[in-house]
């Protein structure tokens, strides 16, 4: 009885760094689908999130079912919960992917990102990229020194996130609003899938120290970008 | 022992409407800051929003103790897990309110709603603060009915987005790009807002029909308010 639970609590674990792993090819499509003004590539992320979809709503159900059949208490009761929500945190990474490829559809056959913002842009995919790898890479192994890593290409994220605002400030610059309003919504879109990536390892930290505090939102980071 | 514990599931419910009447009161004060440039209202709400923090905190805290002593099973496990995921819907509508705070603020002694954009934004900030309302009404009734009319508001909330869209789009209009950011993030958090408490509202017709399906994330139609 007792193995039949840990390999649920280890089942968990999984379904959580698959999800990762979609999330991951998510955001990357979607980033070279908006980079490159790919339609097909931008149809086939959109297309694909339910799968991340489907697979949150699997692990849910089979977190519910773990808790009505072993009425688990302490730790594991707390690893069951904190994995539903992960996985929301997952789904959501998911979500944000597909809304970068769904401006990459609208603006095709042209491209959402000007050549002057395409270094930032790329930058902010790539980090994107990283910290989703790092997620699952953490979720795995639980290891504390990872999860504080991936505290650092959040703030990364964040400055870059900066950089953006000044660019779309940026008078020499002279965007189109069209361009401005698509360049604000996607910024947003790779920050909060930072955001996140961070609250799932915050999560994972919480696990392994019992420290609540490590579970603070990221809003507050979030919101020194646009006081600055 | 049965009666302590129904107490639990309707105190959890006191909670979840008194996080709701902390979120609207956020959004309206936000809402008022941002449209008179008030910095005294602004810095209030940002200085608030611990409140929630804390609520949302404690409800899952009761909740995790209820199941670790109770073991629910079937119906009132789906109610304590919902009422999780309600928690972080509402306190997410807060961290939301103080972003549209911290847009008042930054932008203070200035207004960051031009004239011509000031009636799109009452508009937003009146459904914002209905459908708040209406999701503290819901999770107290329970009723369906009521659910319903709160996805109206939303859809009125998804059409003045859109006319947002549009006017920031409009060459006629020409805004600042920095006004045409600050106004595209404002738009997305008014909506946004309004897509938690549907969440919330839905979560609540699924725990009384047990229909998954109603629980259908709003990323779609919000899709379809970027697509237009």
């Amino acid at each position: 009885m007792r193995n039949a639970y840990n390999e649920d609590l280890r089942s968990i674990s999984d379904q959580l760094v698959e999800m990762t792993r979609l999330a991951g090819s998510a955001i990357a499509r979607a980033s070279t689908a908006l980079l490159d003004a790919d339609l097909v590539l931008a149809e086939s992320v959109i297309t694909a999130d339910h799968e991340l979809d489907d697979a949150r709503e699997n692990l849910d159900n089979f977190a519910i079912d773990l808790l009505a059949r072993q009425s688990p208490v302490a730790t594991d009761l707390r690893t069951v919960v904190t994995a539903m929500r992960m996985s929301s945190d997952l789904e959501r990474m998911g979500d944000l992917a597909r809304h970068v490829a769904k401006v990459a559809r609208l603006r095709y056959p042209a491209s959402a990102v000007p050549p002057e913002m395409r270094a930032t842009i790329v930058q902010m995919s790539q980090v994107a990229s990283r910290i989703v790898a790092k997620a699952g890479s953490v979720i795995a192994s639980r290891d504390l020194v990872e999860a504080a890593a991936l505290e650092r290409e959040d703030d990364a994220m964040d400055d870059l996130h900066r950089q953006l605002f000044a660019h779309l400030a940026d008078p020499e610059f002279n965007l189109e609003t069209q361009t401005a309003v698509d360049l604000t919504l996607v910024g947003r879109y790779y920050e909060r899938f930072a955001d996140h990536a961070v609250s799932v390892a915050r999560r994972v930290t919480f696990l392994v120290t019992g420290d609540y505090d490590t579970v603070v939102d990221r809003e507050d980071e979030e919101d020194a970008v646009l006081s600055s």
